[in-house]
């Protein structure tokens, strides 16, 4: 690392992120649990698989269409532990407030939680505030924490091989879009809402039908987008993905901001997104699956491995290809 | 609540804490495991009985004679789930980084939480970092959360009674006078230092030694100090709280920095001590056992359980009492 001091684009998720976690945090703090770097860890408890994640959430604006932060937090770390093949059960919520911050609002974000909670069937059981003098904080930061049962079968990395297909279970960057659209005072004439929800219930229906063993591995492309997170799946399987741009769900709403603005939807967040990685042979299954919820109505196969290449490449509309990877610099700061 | 927006008390850990919590938090995310407030929430998983913290951490200055943001950190989380009578396995840690904070100082940061997990014996397995700009954080806030077993026995709080002896396992205040005396420029002159340090292994002993079966109540007397902590102990337990402030151990250094800044001890945050609260029959073996180890070289016994009375009375060296109760006011904004 040649930096001196943090930048932006040390929290945009991307290559600055991961080159801070490899130079600072896993040096020191290395092990096998850790170095995993997965959506939550899995841990073996006297015999018992639980998944543990933790996040943070500054958000800027803390509301914004279609969510809030409170909203965020609870829907990101269930859905990390969603992604790591982990029943979300129990949340804990750590709130740094700033001095001044306006309590109707707090209670905004805490029913917001609440809601949230209760409608992915977990419980927050612990909690703690801080409180930092008016200037040290931005209004309120918040993180939580989960803990899940691994389901049984958890997704099999190992067995990712070519010919597997990848799913996603909506259309992509809405996220992404709506935090844009509130910060650029587009929100107005533009409908763009976050796709912030929970997806255990959604992803859990693949287990309950018996999909679940069929899985190979999941990631929900949050900060640095489906771009990101295909290129991370991709290293970790050490294949290559092929996407199918003319495949990529995505909303004009979308499309009509990253058209105004010159964002790639492939780059831009994520919060209600599975990228689902399964054996060919049951993709069209779990997409019929997944279309009959309501979070995966416009579920689709975006993609699938390969041996041909290492990394992501998507082809586009016009027979020709381009390489994505993880997002470079300072995309889109806090974005969640 | 009267207030509109949050104020410095708000986080101070007494009463307007406990007010905050109980009209925004409780009425929204209330549940058993969360009504519970202690220091962790005990959970039951499968048969399977856990314990799951968290605490954001946001102590000005980061580093402090004695120990450092990432030591507190990693030390405040075990000591939560050690209180509740759990084994800490399994840490988190979400990170706040501010714009512009020195990677040099993060590194020392995430050195000293490598050190207290080690010696803790605890693994940071799950972690998040995120980048807020220049002015709207300060430097660095730390999220830690914790996952343990617990203990069997595990204490045992509706076995309280009359008698029952009040200990703990050294010299208090002198987290709080570190931070103080650091605050205030006084660090060069005075040797106070934070007394941070991982009380797992400390208290593991008393199990180990067959005392655990003893143990009505644990906590640890963090931000509002050992009054606020005895406090909520007497609350809880529905019972009086008798203490001989002879008895108290206090170093001569901490009292000095009383006596020149004017605070009491009793509100004085610790890092690393507890209070048990532990059948007479063995408190005295309790005592030696403490004794023997080097975060209880100064344990003594500090009071007892009664029904002559509610709350908390420290009785004076003079025979008069005075009544402690939990903290009002902010008394040491962002001691933790």
């Amino acid at each position: 690392m040649k930096d001196k001091l943090v930048t932006m684009a040390h929290g945009g998720g991307g290559r600055a992120t991961s080159e801070l976690v490899q130079a600072v945090f896993l040096p020191r703090l290395g092990n096998l649990e850790l170095m995993e770097l997965g959506d939550a860890a899995v841990l073996n408890l006297d015999g018992q698989k639980l998944a543990l994640t933790t996040d943070s959430f500054v958000v800027s604006p803390p509301f914004f269409p279609g969510g809030d932060i409170g909203r965020l937090a609870i829907c990101g770390t269930v859905n990390d532990l969603t992604a790591a093949g982990a029943v979300p059960l129990y949340l804990t919520v750590g709130v740094i407030l700033e001095e001044g911050f306006p309590l109707a609002e707090l209670k905004r974000v805490v029913a917001s939680m609440a809601e949230a909670a209760d409608e992915a069937g977990v419980k927050v059981v612990a909690g703690d505030t801080k409180v930092v003098e008016r200037g040290k904080g931005d209004g309120l930061f918040l993180n939580t924490s989960g803990l899940g049962l691994l389901r049984n079968p958890p997704p099999r990395w190992s067995q990712a091989r070519p010919g597997d297909r990848v799913l996603v279970n909506g259309p992509i960057g809405e996220h992404g879009a709506a935090v844009i659209s509130r910060r650029s005072g587009f929100d107005l004439d533009s409908p763009v809402q976050s796709d912030c929800a929970p997806l255990n219930d959604l992803i859990g229906t693949l287990w309950e039908e018996g999909l679940g063993q069929h899985i190979r591995a999941m990631r929900d492309p949050t900060r640095g987008g489906v771009a990101t997170a295909l290129a991370e799946l991709a290293a970790r399987m050490e294949l290559g993905i092929r996407v199918d741009e003319s495949a990529l769900p995505i909303s004009p709403a979308v499309s009509g901001v990253c058209d105004m603005l010159g964002f790639d939807p492939l780059y831009l967040a994520n919060e209600g997104k599975m990228l689902i990685v399964i054996d060919a042979s049951v993709a069209d299954a779990a997409v019929d699956l997944l279309r009959k919820h309501r979070y995966g109505a416009e579920a689709a196969i975006i993609g699938e491995l390969t041996d041909e290449f290492k990394g992501v490449r998507v082809r586009t509309p016009y027979g020709g290809h381009k390489r994505v990877d993880v997002a470079e610099g300072e995309l889109l700061p806090r974005i969640c």
